[in-house]
């Protein structure tokens, strides 16, 4: 990289702090938007900057929106007593692409994870405790990653809605074999959660 | 996606748009970025700014550079009788980093590929016939890639230079395994070339 201007040094090095760009990409990257048109550039440069500008957090749910209340939180015919807890918003639509979530959701933000000093107040959980003490709040859906970050959140917060509000029903999105998987291809931890998880087949 | 923000989609629409990127890394660069401190942002704003405002194309080889003519064609002590022609910017880049090469360069700006419609006049190739022209150039080393399309653009050009400068020595960069290969790994075409490069071993 030594040898090449500054400028283009500049780009990469912003590049690379991507996640899933290496260095080598970062200067693929940065050679190809030099010889693309300027308007695509520009379009690039509106992207990012209304990125920060016209976006926040939804206050209610910690989503990422153009309005606060976002537009799930100002559906007026969803399910109020349903709160679907996520770790990232793209968690959201996720769900949202599957057309058979009514509730609301709540945006942790992350996952508990001490080795990158991740702690239950950096994440959205006091605000989803305030939420759950109305007795409108009839179900909690847990629905962090099956990883050992995501379980150890998981389990915090049950914690804590248990000690709010008793009469919550505290469900965990359930675990199994993925639709379309090979038995013999699934790891020990997901076929026991399978076999644990197994419904009566009707 | 359809649910998303449209300032959302707006970016995750820019970034499917660059090589090797597709809609769901489009989509994870995205929330990522929204949720990256501002100055970072900023700081990927200004590349790009800079990128179209301080950046141009050598007059005379054509590569990337802040400066007219570039910084390595204002270079004195380099030898001016030897010129590489290769395909791209980062083509000259990796020549560099060999440090093993003391000539000038000569950036083509891509390959002649009738698929995508790419002939010789989209090319940087008159004004390296114009350049060897000159009885000061004695060697042309053609280092464009060992594709199909590299070979016929060396060709060409092969075929160009020989009309206009007889004495002129035309060199093709070497062929054959790759240091650190494994031999019965080696794809037939690359051990052919490997046999017909054979050299006396010193």
């Amino acid at each position: 990289m030594e040898r090449l201007p500054q400028t283009l040094v500049q780009l990469i090095r912003v590049l690379e702090r991507l996640p899933g760009i290496g260095p080598k990409t970062a200067a693929r990257l940065t050679f190809y938007l030099f010889q693309t048109p300027p308007h695509f550039v520009d379009e690039f440069i509106k992207g990012l900057r209304d990125l920060k500008e016209k976006l926040g957090n939804c206050s209610v749910c910690h989503n990422i929106d153009e309005t606060d209340p976002c537009r799930i939180c100002s559906q007026a015919q969803r399910d109020r007593s349903l709160i679907c807890v996520v770790e990232r918003p793209l968690d959201v639509v996720a769900i949202e692409a599957t057309r058979s979530f009514s509730g609301f959701y709540h945006v942790l933000g992350g996952v508990i994870n001490p080795l990158i000093h991740v702690g239950p107040d950096d994440l959205q959980i006091s605000s989803l405790l305030k939420r759950c003490s109305s007795k409108e709040v009839k179900e909690i859906i847990l629905a962090t990653n099956p990883t050992m970050e995501g379980e150890a959140t998981a389990l915090h917060i049950k914690k804590g809605l248990e000690k709010i509000n008793k009469d919550l029903k505290i469900t965990r999105i359930g675990h199994g074999l993925p639709m379309g998987a090979d038995l013999d291809y699934a790891d020990p931890g997901t076929l026991k959660e399978a076999l644990k998880g197994r419904q009566v087949f009707s």
